[in-house]
């Protein structure tokens, strides 16, 4: 087998064979096929597409073109989730505990942020005392425990996808929808889990702006869970504005327990159930969707859902104190407080530019190597589409520092425009896909 | 300017400007722009093709990206003329001494034969004596005296091309036509000449193997020189059956002798007779295309052309006894005749399978490294469409061994087709495609 012959092929159109694509998938992990091949191939796939066949197939390899995470000694159906990224999204930390606390297992390995996006390892880090770098077998036994852990990830996962995105990253072949499915698939797939559920973001703030792409993105990940016999299901969510109220590490575990008590953002709560109601469906814990609803809105009200969150805090060494009392956690030190310039409609808060304002206070990370302040960040105290008058405070920002507090404040006020006119807001829940037939 | 965002702009279908083609190919031959965005970008040309604007910027970048020759020294219009390779192609032997008998100046830089192909620089080496690796100045005063020097390429001629070529061919981007017009028509510009004269072949042994596709690249190739202000001609030329009866290197020179003396097979006399009436008209020695045919014709028949190569032997060291004796060329040792496997017509003698036959037989090259044997090649004593009687000699082989041979003889019989009714043979130059307007 040749790789020039399979770039000629797919060039042409061509269906690449199982074989074809494991060849190239192993070929590239090793090292044995140069990156400019590879590079290639990727343009004619961007260009010619992939068949439903292909994509499963590609998804596969790359799964298991590392360390894969064998789930199979624990109880029940394991259900993962992932989001496409967003600013202000906890719902891993507000869906893990009411699914867990429905009877469904949660064995998640989660990210870190980057750029814009946040990340729930940190977010968990936040907690003074947890551990997220826990060891497999320990990791293992918690979920066994609790029926809830939510880890960094470890090992060597999907180490083909790596070096593929970094190569996609530098020859503007990123935006090709069956790459970007079988990425993610991917690692979900190494994760390891029964049945995928897909938070895919639509909006400015989303990687997704339109909602033809997201519902295209969310169907080719959809056939790829069906191809490769993991259930899958998507929902296209909002990520117009910001999620929720709070923006930050500390903060966003505050807003997670404000959630789990029952209160919080109408919106967030809304997201955070059905998400919950449709992991506690694929999880197998309620025959219909309108019973897995039920059975997430009692977790929540019952006190389950925050009590599960506080034993997976402990189990992991945290402070669960810190859950019964989140006024605990402490806030940076400089803290400035942003007012209405006029009377009106809040007719746009970009969410992609508070994630960057939140990354400029030092809640986030430019690169990778970026150090995060926990306590840093926005508290919204008005959203998109709120009334207000001018000189009322509608934002709190939190630095280490006065300077830091300023830089926010310019990028935060860049995203937001006072208007006369009431903004159209669209529902939280866009649409819900699932596998066909 | 970021190579990230030329490589988006072509995939997306847009027009690269000047500053951002010089830019990719100035870095891409200073080896600062990597491999694997340079085939990104030449994977997305394929697919997106480029506007006559941008190859014929491409072609100029290209040329200019190493050494390139002066010709502005040298008295009239300097014409030269490309051939996109044939088997038994041995015009430049013969068109050059033509149209400099007719005045026009010819300073021609050529290659070196591979694979099935020739190469005029081996046909040349193959006269005892003949140099062609002639420095630049004495090159310009051998044209000076003569009107006429033929030498191998030398210096650092469009490294650009030939660092692209090389990845091109590993990527599966060799078969985009303005990539493949504009690296041919790089080189010529880097050699100097005024004018240019493309023979492009068409049929079984030529690269282009349909008509369409050979149209094709003559007009984007005659499109280049419009736009970087060479006036360029293409002819476009039969190569289903090899061109003219000798194959090989000192029989190739003989058979040049052969048509300069007025004799020869009638269907390379007259596309030898076109091509130079051709380089006349491009190199204004002649007002209309007919004034042109009667000045080749003559130039012929008063014996100047034969004398005009004799001259350039000369003036190179070669011994211009060879061109009036041409019997005195030393052919190899071993020699088998071919005969006729039944009676009926040759109803196919595939271009591709002689020139295979004759690299077998030592006339050509393999790899780069391969040494040739200038005495090796093929006789055909008939041609596709003959008449043969079953026995009657159709060719003779000449190798330095009796194994050599029958390696040659078996190539050459898979390529031999001898059946009932006679073929249809197609016209020997099929289309002339000049400058628009």
């Amino acid at each position: 087998m040749r790789m020039y012959d399979i770039i000629h092929k797919k060039r042409e159109g061509g269906e690449l064979t199982g074989e074809e694509l494991r060849f190239f998938v192993q070929g590239f992990t090793r090292g044995e096929i140069p990156d400019y091949q590879a590079s290639a191939l990727l343009m004619a796939i961007f260009f010619r597409g992939m068949t439903r066949r292909e994509t499963g197939d590609l998804t596969l390899e790359m799964a298991r073109s590392g360390d894969t995470v064998d789930l199979s000694s624990l109880p029940g159906v394991k259900v993962d989730k992932h989001s496409t990224g967003g600013v202000g999204d906890k719902t891993s930390l507000i869906i893990g505990p009411i699914a867990a606390a429905c009877g469904v297992t949660i064995a998640k390995m989660s990210g870190r942020g980057l750029g814009h996006t946040g990340g729930t390892v940190d977010k968990l880090e936040s907690i003074p005392g947890l551990r997220t770098d826990i060891p497999r077998q320990e990791f293992f036994d918690i979920v066994k425990r609790t029926g809830l852990s939510i880890i960094g990830q470890s090992g060597n996962l999907c180490p083909a996808d790596k070096k593929l995105y970094a190569l996609r990253d530098v020859t503007a072949t990123v935006e090709s929808l069956p790459l970007i499915a079988s990425s993610i698939m991917s690692k979900k797939i190494a994760a390891g889990a029964d049945a995928i559920l897909l938070d895919v973001k639509v909006g400015s703030g989303a990687f997704m702006k339109t909602l033809e792409d997201s519902r295209a993105l969310a169907q080719e990940m959809v056939r790829i869970g069906s191809q490769v016999g993991r259930r899958t299901v998507a929902l296209i969510t909002d990520m117009d504005m910001p999620l929720g109220r709070h923006i930050g590490n500390a903060l966003e575990v505050q807003e997670a327990v404000e959630v789990l008590s029952g209160g919080g953002d109408s919106r967030l709560r809304d997201l955070c159930l059905e998400l919950s109601a449709n992991m506690i469906y694929l999880g197998q814990r309620a025959e219909t969707m309108e019973e897995a609803r039920a059975k997430a809105a009692e977790a929540v009200s019952a006190g389950r859902a925050l009590q599960k969150l506080a034993e997976m805090v402990e189990a992991q060494g945290g402070d669960p104190s810190y859950i019964a009392h989140p006024e605990k956690f402490t806030l940076s030190p400089a803290c400035v407080e942003l007012s209405a310039p006029q009377t009106g409609y809040i007719t746009r808060l970009d969410a992609e530019g508070c994630g960057l304002a939140a990354v400029e206070l030092g809640a986030g990370r430019e690169t990778k190597e970026s150090s995060i302040d926990f306590g840093a960040g926005i508290v919204l105290l008005q959203n998109k589409g709120d009334r207000v008058e001018q000189g009322q405070p509608i934002a709190r920002l939190y630095a280490q520092s006065e300077a830091l507090c300023r830089r926010g404040k310019e990028r935060f006020l860049a995203s937001l425009e006072v208007g006369e006119l009431a903004p159209k807001r669209g529902p939280m829940i866009v649409e819900r896909i699932a596998e066909e037939g």
